[in-house]
């Protein structure tokens, strides 16, 4: 991939809580991608607690590597909040009142009608030589010193102060800095193929040659079972030839994974399904046994759902099968509630029920009890029935995990829907 | 909190999709979470991308300040898995086919009756002087290697898989390995609340003062929005102190949070609802409009679900209300779908069809479209109904988010229903 900008930044999160794991780190992910949307490479994440010296010492370490770094963390007022003095510490600064902290904070508790403690005046005490960012949406200032060949950047790392202040602070400053660089102005294309039906690692070998090919792309996979999305991506100062590369590169993976492409816009199962069902005019009606709701909630995760989507009945019990669905009796008692007819029957009910184009149905086992020789864990029967037609399918997943089996019964419910309603098989 | 054991470990995730912000990463504060658990003290977090190079290099220096590494990702059969190799470029080893690594893939193959392909033999190459830790869940072996004064575990990056196998192989062998040390000898206690109906800042404001109280507890939250955790937990020699003082901490937090703690066993509010339905053996029929079948699948995420758990109507249209849960066409004609007396109605309607001793419905928007100034984005009403009564309840909740919006309704309707089989308001 063209990244050969050589501009190289690193993220560090600094705080007990995100170390200790007691939150998810969701503020390094967040400039991650934002950082690459502009074109710059990130060559690290690192994490540390509240201690003086280790955050000195990392900062030191990150200051010979990198170019840019953008640190979170540890502006408050309270006495775990270090991070202006390990700047100083790192760079053998000294701690300062700086005004223009002051003045801003000052502004932020007046604005309020809030009155300034003594405790927020520690939050502006920063190194003599860092510049000030303002915080639009709290107390504590950001600033940003130079260290070795290292911009470094402070920010808080409450999200809703951190975010606009990198937007508004931080993200023209990195412009400036390195105007003359191409890679700061050059484009980023990306783009997502969205695969159900093949493991990944099928999905690895089938696109191993795709260096070979395409040695300026880069290619990544994603794995959230049962859905794989196949990544490719570049950025280039070239954007035509670009362009070209990436449409060359969609057709060769197409072709080495046709017909378990559901998606080459990046959408979801249960996005894309709508989306195919909503250009055509059809209403979906479902009935879900083993999958307990999840392919109503997932098809009605997306908005506008309710064009397309009119009913999902989770008839867990025989009775409400034959009650609500109108499934015979007969059906359940000859071949009980994980079958092929079954599925039929239900599939037929919800459509008439609803008075949907097409009725989806699942009935089967997602364990961890309930499974038989004939019937193990994971026997899933999917049924389908339109105007003028039904059928049915049986299927054994099991991935040894109830709410995992759901998952794969739901989506393959969908996808199965899908292709009937494209006519493809 | 007594940590005085100088054991140190360190986190190191491997990925593009991590480094690049496509996924938060959840293993390492998992990971981060378990070693607290166990009295390891935790010094940093380390994340990269798939560049051999970058994670060789990585290795060698964890290896030179920690005592243990916890390295996921980069186990898989596809060319950007790399974490064997880069092990073996660190420590100076070769790679070779692992046979007992071989084995057990082929065990996990066989189980399912499947085929091994030559791209997953790729994942039985590791360095010469590993150990082999099983994958119960998955077909990447895990493997620990020695390096300078650390032992470095290789986990997969698939949390499905990398939890299992950190609890099974990689938890006991640290034991094995510091068994001298007193801290990891020690009995950690743990307790967790679950709390619905307050924010994250008035549950905090609530507690502030519990570290005056309890200075020899650690008091933790984590928000999954709309549920809130309260862990407090305390790492100990002297078991029976503990439990005493684990014993008047619940005391003392459930008076501070009275009336919104819905668990103190740490169940997630669908298992909750069904226990308390299981041991009353009631059962449940539920309508769902604005939750779109959430409801039906959180429930039936939890195994036995079906012995009180016995439909879910995803009513979308006012036909399929009509139809199936006999609402009134004047009633929709009336109010509309949102509306008590509509909930009430489906409620009603869903209780008598599948004959169940409580119905329990929704109705509401979810958003983003769909609000009007009279019943703006996020109004919600749930209806219940009962063998002698019907009630409904109309809120407003909104998130900004149509999923975080279904996710919030969804809570609250199981938390109504909960409160009226326990008869407590």
């Amino acid at each position: 991939m063209v990244m050969n900008n050589n501009i190289k930044a690193e993220i560090f999160s600094t705080g007990d809580e995100v170390l200790w794991g007691d939150i998810d780190d969701t503020n390094a992910s967040w400039l991650a991608r934002k950082l690459r949307e502009s074109g710059i490479e990130i060559t690290r994440i690192t994490c540390t607690g509240d201690r003086l010296e280790d955050i000195a010492g990392i900062i030191q370490e990150i200051s010979a590597r990198a170019d840019i770094a953008l640190v979170t963390g540890g502006l408050g007022p309270t006495s775990d909040d270090l991070s202006a003095e390990a700047a100083a510490l790192a760079t053998g600064d000294t701690i300062v009142l700086n005004q223009k902290a002051l003045t801003s904070m000052q502004s932020y508790f007046n604005k309020r009608e809030l009155k300034m403690s003594d405790d927020n005046k520690k939050q502006a005490m920063l190194p003599s030589k860092a510049g000030v960012m303002e915080n639009f949406f709290g107390t504590a200032p950001g600033f940003h010193i130079s260290c070795n060949r290292a911009t470094i950047f402070f920010m808080p790392g409450v999200p809703r102060e951190m975010k606009p202040m990198y937007e508004k602070s931080v993200l023209p400053q990195i412009r400036d800095l390195f105007a003359a660089n191409t890679a700061i102005n050059s484009s980023s294309l990306i783009s997502r193929f969205k695969i159900f039906g093949l493991p990944e690692s099928k999905v690895g070998s089938r696109l191993k040659d795709f260096n070979d090919h395409f040695p300026q792309l880069k290619l990544g996979f994603r794995s959230t079972i049962p859905i794989i999305e196949v990544k490719f991506s570049t950025i280039s100062q070239d954007i035509i030839k670009s362009q070209k590369q990436m449409e060359q590169a969609s057709q060769w993976i197409s072709s080495r994974l046709d017909g378990y492409i559901f998606s080459n816009t990046g959408l979801s199962m249960e996005q894309e399904l709508g989306r195919v069902l909503a250009s055509r005019k059809k209403t979906l009606a479902v009935a879900e046994s083993c999958t307990g709701g999840l392919i109503g909630s997932m098809l009605t995760d997306v908005e506008g759902s309710s064009d397309y989507f009119l009913l999902s009945a989770v008839t867990y019990s025989n009775e409400a099968k034959i009650k609500i669905l109108g499934v015979k009796p007969d059906t359940l008692m000859a071949h009980g509630a994980v079958h092929e007819q079954t599925a039929i029957e239900m599939a037929q009910g919800a459509r008439r029920v609803a008075g949907a184009d097409y009725g989806l149905a699942t009935s089967g086992i997602a364990g961890p009890g309930g499974g038989t020789d004939e019937k193990p864990v994971g026997t899933v029967c999917i049924g389908i029935a339109g105007d003028d037609f039904s059928k049915a399918y049986r299927f054994n997943f099991s991935f040894g995990d109830r709410s995992m089996n759901k998952k794969f019964f739901a989506v393959k419910a969908m996808d199965m829907i899908r292709r009937e309603v494209l006519k493809i098989s």
